[in-house]
């Protein structure tokens, strides 16, 4: 079912997910092409993003955000172009990021909320990955949080994905020694080959833990926890005195229905803090860091243009796929940044 | 048994304690009182510090800092006079802090550990608690962690010991609302007649996570951790976004002979981290802000000059009684600083 100029297809939240998400708690609905009025622009939709956080947005356990209403439409960022425009600042063609649309073909905007891309600067899909929100968490999180230093260890997970090949990259070109942590032995070589860090670790090995502990003889500086779960486990005897914990996810616990077994380790790692003396902060990146999204934007369009940062996206066919797509990236089966084209680069 | 001019008596550490410290993990011992050298002076100890750091010194398991070795005198600050000197930065009579005598009567010192009190200034045991390091503790972990600004609400416990008694007047100083946590009513009147804080709740009532909750009604924007266990518990649902902890001690645990019942709660506060973005950060006070004790030395004497700030200590007489007292320390029994009077303030 492909996108069509003459409907407009959503896919909505139909149920509260108990656990991991299944495919009926998501709903496709069909819809008119919503109309425009003066100052506003029609949106195509041509990348949908994926990503951890709308785990969240899903639930509606108490958050840093809204959740998503029963039978309202997923967000999401998406990249768009403009179809017609009654707004001054936008013409037909443009392309824009914009978080308003979400998960559907079309959306309406004031402008207000687009960022404009230059296709000839980057890929657009870019924005929603390296050049956009992962990418400015990786920034921010290792820099202000990290403070990393020449010399020193720097540990982290998901070292495929958008935020973690990020850290890994920034962490490289900062001097630290990066131990990746990945799934499978094909996104470990594909870290050692691309990414540039001293070892990758396969956190599916049975000896995971025993094989981090040999990779990081002189202990970790900086674990950036986007993960949680047992590469937390394994990581927390291995912290240095004044070791710094950025933590921008717990991805092992979104589909968690309730706490694991005893003993009660909460007390074990608050004393843990103390006795190691460990920084560990919890961030946002847009409420935390939206003031120096400049500083990020030039740094790392820099190290773009300049071959010193390598990204892979894995593109996804068609929105209808958006659920499956989604319930795989939970459980760590994407492999690389997910995005679904929802339409074609073309205008009409 | 009182302290002699013809002996040394010194409490070594006999055993490592099992969960509470019995009094037979203490032994007296009694030797001669040693000789000094050129460029040495003898010391006599007036006062004895207890503080709840002791009892990670008594287990070998893995911390910041050595463990005592079985049968060595046990640590700690002292409050020491020069009974004599063969050291020209030295006179009979000085008196000093110490680190480095210890549990008993007499130590040898060669200057460099020594810092020298006026007793003009304030009564020299003050070294001990909010004009050293428990003040210093509270002082820095309070400014440099959490950041307090005007009108935020700051959670304290044990609250009339000289840590939180000292971080709950530093927090009205700088505008907060301060909520104070202590064990029994008297202690409660304590912190809201002398310390000025605008409540102080019994953490030993049964319905004290909700007494707390009522307290706040704003939420917790800075929690002062020197307690952990059931205190952290009631505290961590209340914590607002961006919340500061500064982690200086976890005295509930320090007697645990192993983790408590599950549910494992480590991912629950691991999220709870990012969720509402807390900064958790430990802090070992010498270590980590040595470069800035003049800083806090300084406006601690003017506070102190001008009246503003309320002090509590409880004397037990006699060295002999040092094991009990301690136990009773990590039982919250002390009400308010806790020294042994080892000795006369008066010379031979």
């Amino acid at each position: 079912m492909q996108q069509s100029k003459l409907e407009n297809r959503q896919i909505t939240l139909a149920s509260r997910p108990q656990g991991s998400p299944h495919n009926d708690n998501f709903a496709l609905n069909v819809t008119a092409i919503p109309e425009i009025q003066d100052g506003q622009v029609l949106l195509r939709t041509v990348y949908l993003s994926l990503d951890p956080y709308m785990r969240g947005r899903m639930s509606d356990a108490e958050s840093y955000a809204e959740p998503v209403a029963l039978g309202a439409t997923m967000i999401g960022g998406t990249i768009n172009r403009v179809e017609s425009s009654r707004h001054a600042g936008f013409s037909k063609g443009d392309w824009v990021l914009s978080y308003v649309v979400g998960w559907q073909d079309y959306g309406v905007s004031d402008g207000t909320d687009l960022v404009k891309l230059d296709p000839a600067q980057a890929p657009v899909s870019y924005a929603l990955g390296m050049l956009g929100m992962p990418g400015f968490t990786a920034y921010m999180g290792l820099k202000d949080i990290g403070q990393p230093k020449a010399g020193e260890t720097l540990v982290v997970a998901a070292a495929t994905g958008p935020v973690g090949a990020t850290v890994a990259q920034i962490g490289k070109l900062m001097g630290c020694k990066v131990v990746a942590i990945a799934g499978g032995e094909q996104k470990c070589r594909f870290a050692l080959e691309n990414l540039g860090v001293d070892a990758c670790i396969d956190h599916k090995a049975d000896d995971f833990a025993t094989q981090l502990a040999q990779a990081c003889p002189d202990g970790i500086d900086i674990y950036f926890e986007n993960v949680g779960g047992k590469v937390f486990d394994a990581v927390l005897p291995l912290l240095n005195t004044n070791a710094r914990i950025p933590v921008c996810g717990t991805i092992a616990t979104y589909n968690a229905t309730g706490l694991p077994a005893g003993p009660d380790r909460l007390g074990l790692l608050m004393s843990t803090i103390l006795v190691k003396r460990l920084t560990v902060k919890g961030f946002i990146i847009f409420d935390d860091y939206g003031h120096r999204y400049s500083e990020f934007a030039s740094d790392m369009a820099n190290w773009l243009a300049e071959g010193k940062m390598h990204y892979k996206e894995q593109v996804v066919d068609g929105l209808e796929n958006a659920p499956e797509a989604f319930r795989g990236l939970l459980e760590g089966k994407n492999f690389g940044k997910l995005v679904i084209r929802v339409g074609d680069d073309e205008l009409a």
